[in-house]
Order: C-alpha cells, then sequence, then structure tokens
C-alpha cells in the first residue's frame, strides 16, 4: 500500500504524541510503557500496510513483506527508543521513514514497476539509546552477534529491572519467526544529522561515508570515607574532588587538538555515598572520547593518561579507566555511499558525503552487510534535548530518498555495484 | 540500678552487633530495618534498668527516671542512626554512655548518696545523620522548635518514602508522654571528636567550648541536553562539566587562607538525566563551608561568588545557590564549660577546651538549654568510616567523665555556678 508526503507528516505527528512531553519532545526510553505504546501503535501501523509483524528474544521489532519466496530481505529501519527527555525525531524518524519507503516500494512490486530480487523488512532495534539500559545499540548488537543474547536479556536498569522483565512486561515478546541476520542481503538507514554540517552548508541531504572513532571508559575512582566538616583538608581522600578534576582534565583535553577533532563527555556518574555530611568513598562514571582521527584518539588516551596521574596525586584517590567498547574510523562501504549518492541525483537533492559522530544501528549493521546510511539536516544541531527539529520539507525529501534507495537495493543495485567494481 | 565499665562495654559491643558491616562497621541509616532494631535492643535496656521509655511524634526515643515528681529533666543523650558504611561510635557510643551514666546516677540518689534537684532522662535522637533523609540533626531540630514537625514528617528518602512511614514502618511509633522542651533544665552529650587534636596532644578529654561556622548550600547547575558525541564542544551547556568546576573551586577556596581556617565538600549530586549519551542538563548537589572564624567564612563567600562567575563562563551553565542551613561560632555556656572542667579536674583526666567542627544535636539543645559537651579522642580523627575506633580506656574514661557530670546537673550545680556568676 503506498503512501503520501502528507500521509508520512500525519504518521510522525501521531507516533509523536507516544511518551510526549510537555517540552515538545518525547520520553521513551527503552522498555518503558511509552516505549511499548509506540510500539504497539507501530505494530499495528505494520498491519494496516500488509506487512507480517514478528519480535526477536532481543526485543527487535520487525515487518515483513514476501516479494520474492525464499530470498534474503533488504533490511530498512531504526530505533523508535528514546533518551530521557529527548527530542521527536532521533531513530523514530528514521523507523517511520523506513515503514513508508518499504510500503512504496512493496506497492511498485505489486503494480510490476519494479522487479524485485530480494524481500522486504522494515526494523525497530530495540534500546538503541541505551540510557536505561546500558550498552546502547543493544538490539542491533545481539542481531550481528557482538553482544550475547542471555547478556542482553539479564541487564538491569538502576532499579534492578531486567531487560527480560521489561520486554515480558511490554506488549510484545519474542513471536512468530523473526529474520536473523544470515537472512539479510543488506541494510538502509535515515537518521537525523545530530549536528550542524548540513544546515551551515546549505545541504538537503548526507550521505555517511564513516563514523568517528570512539573509545568508552568505566571509570572508577577510589577515595575514603570521612566526615565532611571534622577531616582536615589534607587528610582527604575525597573520591568526588578526584572525580571533577577528571571531568575538567577531559575537557581541558580538547583544548591540545585542533577544534573539532576531538570530542569529550562525562555524562553518568554514581556517587558513595551520596550523603551530605559524609566525603565520597567512591565514584563511578562514564567517559566517552571521539574523533575523525584515531591518531588524535590514541594521543588523547596518552596525555589523559599522565594527567591521571596529577588528579590521583591531588586528590589522594586512585583512578581506573575500563575500555567498555570501542569503534574504529570505519568506512561504509563505498558502493553503498555510490548507490546513496546515486539515488539523490535521480531525485535532484543536493548532497555531500559526511561522517557520523554518533553510533547507530547501522555502525553495527554496516559491519555484517553492505549498509547504506543516510542524515537529513537537524536545525542547529540540536539532539538529545526536547528543542530537536527537522523541518517537515527535509523529513519528506528523506523519505523520498529512502524510498528510491530501498527501490535499488531490492531491485539487487548494489550487488551490481559492487561486481562492477571488482 | 548501678553499672560497672565492664558491663559497659559488653553493651557496647552487643549494640554494634546491630548493622554491623564486612568491614568492621555499622550501617544504620536513620529509620531504617537496622536503626529499628538498634532502637528496640536500647529500649528493652531501658525497661531492664529502671527507665520508663517515650517516644514523641518527630522519632525520638526517651528513658526518663522519676527522681523528684513534677520537676524538669536533666536530660543527656546522642543518636543511634549512622551514615552508610560509618563507624561504631559515632552518635551511638554518646547514648550508651548516656544510658549508663543515667543509671548510675539514679542509683546514687537510691542510695541516698546524691540529693537530687531535677529528674533524669535520656534521649536517642532521631535522624542526626541526616544521610538518608535531609536535614541532619531533625529530631532535635524538631524538639527545639527550629523544624516543624510537619515537615520532618513529609521528608521523602531517595526512593520517596517518608520520615512518617519510616517511622510507622519501624517499632516504635509515638507512645507514652515524651518529654517537651519546656520540661528539659539542661543537656549533656558526650561524643567521639572526629579529628585529632586529642590524641595529637596527648589529652584524654575535650570539653567543647564552641561550634565551628558552617554555611551549607543547595547547588542547582543548569546547562542543556544534549548528544555526548555530536555536539560540538564549543556549543556545549554541560552542567556536569560546570558542577565539577564548582567543585575544584571549593577545593580551592580551602588554599586563599591560613591551613585548618576553612573546611569546604561536595559530597551528594544528583546528575539529570545521568546518562551514558545525554550530556546533563542539570546537577543538583550540597555545597558545606565550614570555619572556626565567621570572618573567614564570609570571605569565603566572597571569593567564590566571583570564582563562580568564571565557572558560568567556561561552562556555559547557570550556577545557583541556595544557603540551607547555618550556624555561626556559637559559644557553650561558659558554666556548662566550667562545670566539665571541674568534672575531669575531679576524676584527674587530663582535658582542654575544644571546638567542635561536625555538628551535633547539643548543637541545637545549647541553643535552648544550658548544655555540657564533651569529646573522647578519636583515633586518627577517622569518621564517618568503618574504621572509626576510640580505645576501650577512652570509652569507658568518658562514661565515667559524664556520670560526673550528670551527678553534678541532677544536683543543681550548673544553675548555682550561674548565679555565682551573676
Amino acid at each position: 500500500m503506498s503512501t503520501t508526503n502528507e500521509q508520512f507528516l500525519d504518521d510522525f505527528r501521531t507516533m509523536s504524541t507516544f511518551g510526549a512531553t510537555e517540552g515538545g519532545g518525547v520520553d521513551r526510553q527503552a522498555g518503558t510503557a511509552a516505549d511499548h505504546e509506540t510500539r504497539q501503535w507501530f505494530g499495528g501501523w505494520l498491519a494496516r500496510h500488509g506487512f507480517n509483524e514478528t519480535v526477536d528474544q532481543a526485543g527487535n521489532q520487525f515487518g515483513t513483506v514476501e516479494l520474492v519466496p525464499g530470498a534474503p530481505y533488504v533490511l530498512v529501519g531504526s530505533h523508535l527508543d528514546s533518551q530521557p527527555l529527548a527530542g521527536r525525531y532521533d531513530g523514530a524518524y528514521g523507523v517511520l521513514a523506513a515503514a513508508h519507503a518499504a510500503a512504496r516500494v512493496a506497492d511498485d512490486v505489486a503494480a510490476g514497476k519494479v522487479e524485485p530480487r530480494y524481500n522486504l523488512a522494515v526494523v525497530n532495534w530495540f534500546n538503541e539509546e541505551g540510557s536505561r539500559f546500558t550498552p546502547s545499540m543493544m538490539g542491533s548488537s545481539v542481531f550481528t552477534g557482538k553482544l550475547a543474547l542471555d547478556t542482553a536479556l539479564a541487564t538491569t536498569d538502576a532499579a534492578g529491572e531486567t531487560v527480560s522483565a521489561a520486554l515480558r512486561n511490554g506488549h510484545r515478546q519474542a513471536e512468530g519467526s523473526a529474520p536473523a541476520l544470515t537472512d539479510v542481503a543488506n541494510y538502509a538507514e535515515i537518521h537525523i544529522e545530530q549536528g550542524r554540517i548540513l544546515q551551515e552548508q546549505g545541504i538537503q541531504i548526507g550521505i555517511v561515508d564513516k563514523t568517528w572513532a570512539a573509545s568508552k571508559y568505566r571509570v572508577t575512582v577510589n577515595g575514603a570515607q570521612s566526615h565532611t566538616g571534622a577531616t582536615r583538608m589534607e587528610d582527604r581522600q575525597d573520591a568526588l574532588y578526584g572525580a571533577a578534576l577528571l571531568i575538567a582534565a577531559a575537557r581541558d583535553l580538547t583544548a591540545e587538538f585542533g577544534q573539532g577533532l576531538l570530542h569529550t563527555s562525562v555524562s553518568e556518574m554514581q556517587v558513595l555515598p551520596n550523603s551530605p555530611v559524609t566525603i565520597a568513598r567512591q565514584v563511578l562514571m562514564n567517559l566517552d572520547l571521539r574523533s575523525p582521527d584515531e591518531d588524535v584518539l590514541a594521543r588523547a588516551r596518552d596525555i589523559l593518561a599522565k594527567w591521571i596521574g596529577d588528579v590521583q596525586e591531588r586528590s589522594r584517590t586512585d583512578v581506573q579507566l575500563e575500555l567498555t567498547h570501542q569503534w574504529g574510523l570505519v568506512a561504509y562501504q563505498p558502493e553503498g555511499v555510490a548507490l546513496g549518492t546515486a539515488s539523490a541525483e535521480q531525485l535532484g537533492f543536493s548532497h555531500m558525503n559526511i561522517m557520523t559522530v554518533a553510533g547507530h544501528d547501522s555502525t553495527n549493521m554496516k559491519d555484517a552487510v553492505p549498509t547504506v546510511m543516510l542524515f537529513v539536516p537537524s536545525e542547529e544541531g540540536i539532539s538529545h534535548n526536547e528543542a530537536e527539529f527537522t523541518r517537515g520539507e527535509d523529513a519528506v525529501r528523506g523519505a523520498e530518498l529512502l524510498t528510491e534507495v530501498v527501490r535499488r537495493l531490492v531491485r539487487g543495485e548494489l550487488e551490481a555495484a559492487a561486481i562492477n567494481n571488482d
């Protein structure tokens, strides 16, 4: 069943009512009631548009259409979960654009306008955000074999609830025979840029050709409890003071490199015992380093290691860094970039190659199958914030482009291009 | 019923089993099961030693002995609650010493050795520590009219449970006709020093003559949520970075004054949304400034106010300080210091006048009635830590001194001294 741009924008408005916040955003962390409601609505949408809905054991929600019995799938999607007090576009825009693109291409096939080589599947990946259940990109990590299913299901939130329980308490447990990685020929995803390069350069479409390299650490600062009033300053081993020095050092690190060459963040913290009259014995926090240059990342780690010695000495604490997650400056397949570019050219959309700083489910998928990743502009680059905004004309343009990309993928154009490149 | 020093140390060992931690300390935050168990055991102790147990509406637990029908009370006590993973001595030592002192003096009266002017009451103040329910010194603040009972009862912990519910779910709600402030003639308390002045100077007893001045603030740092990876460093308004700069500034502030003239601490923090991939929009934290010199405290506040401008500029955040609690450099009554000194002299204990840096329930009580506050040495000054330690001989000596102080208070010596001073 084909869809119009007006229907797409209508659907987007409806979808944005689930978990809607007063500030104009959404709050639907993975596995919460608001996430489940959005998934339920999306399941209904898939059924109304001729898709067969299935859910795998990691909570990934699929809608499949059989075009060529027994053929692999062109998979297209993103995620419906959000950060707390987040914007309406991050992930959700890509899932809805994927669903409309797939419906339009299925319609083309039914009308005899497209000769399919593959079947079509839409996906809503579970827990891309990782705010309630860490790590992020959980569903696509299990799907691509990077994370064990048991590990994912046993992950707990701050209140001790497991992913398994959160899925069980939601409306859709594993049901039906969901696609597996071996059933997938290639993958496409569209997302808001979450940066302001496209807007600043006045370009309509970004074709993602690389990811920024990232290193994520778990930081433990060990001090000793003592009385906030009575303990002499020179006797203190204040873990929160040590943590503060490290947060400041991580920020200072960015000034050691040229502008835009290093992003550093600390955004999650647990203080023990977190009492108003007892100096912290321990602080646990994250540390996130990203760069478009792997050498910068390596040099940043070396500098930080030296600075940590100073942090330890000044705060009389012990600081430990554990690398928990990393990815290199990995390229998306050139034939995918070429296919995205050809699609934009055909539709007359201005475009540029662009790197993604944020991780996406496509960051996982591109390591497994040929992947096309597209960006539409983000107003002022604001993201993970209720004020996140993408103009309707940009959103519609992206859905049209994704439709063309899926059309070409279903025809098998990516494989044809790859063979021609060999 | 009189008691021996061996019985005192035996009782202390028994009491230390409630909420005992593997590290040799205790963990019995106000209104928890471990606090209730300790209170229940203490209620049994009071009954076995001839006291009438009552509990007031703020959860303060009293044991009274009638010596002079209708006369006001000499009140003596401290608190049984603790910080998380705390030591065995803080508060608990003072409650048990008070109970033994009162039992011994009641025995002296019964034996005709002491002519009483007042009745005797022992108290275990509710929630002195303030780690679970803020503010600290809650029970004595309600008792002295500094905090409204309704406000105290409606205070919630991090999980949303109220003081009212915590008391109701414990073993002892308000029962009996508990003493009120108007029934109290004077107050005495003994506590571990929580510093290392007595140990360093080789002195057995501290007679507290003043409190350090303290100013406690609630700090709010307001930033804006954004993506930890994608947001350019210059676009960030990172509330956690602003908080880190303020923590470092608070520490640097102590270097502006001579050693021991200013203590500053930040020990409690809440980060919103506290997600690994979203920059913090808001951080709430405490800030605690203490000094033995009120002028230092005022100058420290002025310097910090200037530095906060720099913190705001560097982090592009807004920092607000709200004064929540303060006390000046208030003297304990000289006649109480004199009575404590005379008691130590009589027993042949070495002694010195000392200031308290930490707040105590006596900080509240001294503003209402003449108060005697005594310290015994703390090994290395360690406190709010499982390693907190006071030697048995020091603990016993303190209980003997408190007995002599209570004996003199019950006789009415404090009032006689005050009249002589007029």
